[in-house]
């Protein structure tokens, strides 16, 4: 039987949304149609945004611990949800025997074909390492990185899903949309997994959100059900 | 680092509800405060209710299976989100290298001291299954069985989680918990861990619910932080 690997824990609520998002999008009407799944929830992985901007402890030895982890388990598929760690995608892709899926590809998929310009709604460390701006221009889409006044919002709502508080997590959000939809910008990414379970508070986003947990989890269910991983013989 | 073992799918979204309980019930205000988990989630196992009432397919193979998978990967505790699988608690207690929690026995210790006839609200195996009976009992706690009229309420509620839809499930509880407040029953269990999932969708429910993966989440994170499994050296 093959099973679904999934590298969590950065952070963790973030890994139970993706989750919850995979089983929900599953065809299901009992537990024996549902997909299998092993998850590394491993929370103490080092901070990936300071190992990028700030010379940081180094999260990779961790990461791919975990992917070794994942591997001796005789997994099928890997899918990470947490955007910044794919700064360390290729090291994780080279090490791993099953595929890896690489969350920003899956994400920028979701953009509307009208979509000229998307905003970045990232940690400072995915935004420095610069891989969803790559994934977008790829698609001749003009990536916008929030300014000075506004990245604090996002960092702080990231801080606050992590720390458990939706409600100050949401109230950063909303007023970092504002700023967006002030700016004429029409479709954000939500490319830091925290940030979904904080939009969810929020009635009716001035801005199209694109909540790269939901493509993650849409692409793993696709190609997991296309193998007939929820019908093991 | 000791890591947190949990064997889960059964169903996959009483999984998630427990994760989100153990990583809300942690003191956190970062990735690093949270507590290391393996999750097996293998739905595959075979039904518990039917091999339990209707000698359906022998789930214990592939429980002990789903044991042997988390002690492989050194998990030092391993808790159980689904109440029907305790039915094999002794054969999977005795296989494991890491001590399992017993979901009956923290979910009981919950009872408040005044209540002296508890309803059991769980699936027709584990009502067969007596254990649930036998905890209550040695409390000095009456058990109320539901009867042929309410059951299948609580049956339906079950499945409607597991294929999930909610709203639907919330209904046939709703209707099972007034048969019991018109009973003049105060206090019952949510022996099933798909019921706390339709529960949250019930406003105010006419008798005081206990919640099984609450109180396992609770078990669960107290033993970790007890041995400082989210400081880890």
């Amino acid at each position: 039987m093959a099973l679904i690997g999934i590298l969590g824990g950065m952070g963790p609520l973030a890994t139970v949304d993706f989750m919850d998002k995979v089983v929900r999008l599953t065809q299901a009407s009992r537990d024996q149609d549902h997909l299998p799944m092993i998850v590394a929830n491993l929370p103490h992985i080092d901070d990936r945004s300071s190992a990028i901007i700030d010379h940081g402890a180094d999260p990779l030895p961790a990461l791919l611990d975990g992917i070794d982890l994942l591997n001796r388990n005789h997994v099928g598929l890997i899918a990470i949800p947490c955007n910044s760690a794919h700064h360390w995608y290729e090291p994780m892709r080279a090490r791993s025997a099953a595929p890896v899926l690489h969350i920003a590809q899956t994400c920028v998929a979701a953009v509307p074909r009208t979509a000229r310009r998307v905003a970045l709604l990232a940690t400072g460390g995915a935004l420095v390492s610069g891989f969803y701006q790559q994934a977008l221009t790829e698609l001749d889409i003009e990536p916008v990185v929030p300014d000075a006044a506004m990245q604090p919002l996002v960092r702080d709502c990231i801080r606050e899903v992590k720390a458990g508080d939706l409600d100050a997590a949401a109230a950063h959000l909303e007023a970092a949309l504002a700023m967006l939809a002030e700016q004429g910008i029409g479709t954000a990414l939500m490319a830091c997994t925290e940030i979904p379970l904080a939009a969810r508070r929020i009635g009716k986003p001035p801005v199209t959100l694109i909540d790269s947990t939901l493509e993650l989890a849409r692409a793993t269910v696709r190609y997991a059900c296309e193998r007939g991983w929820n019908r093991p013989q």
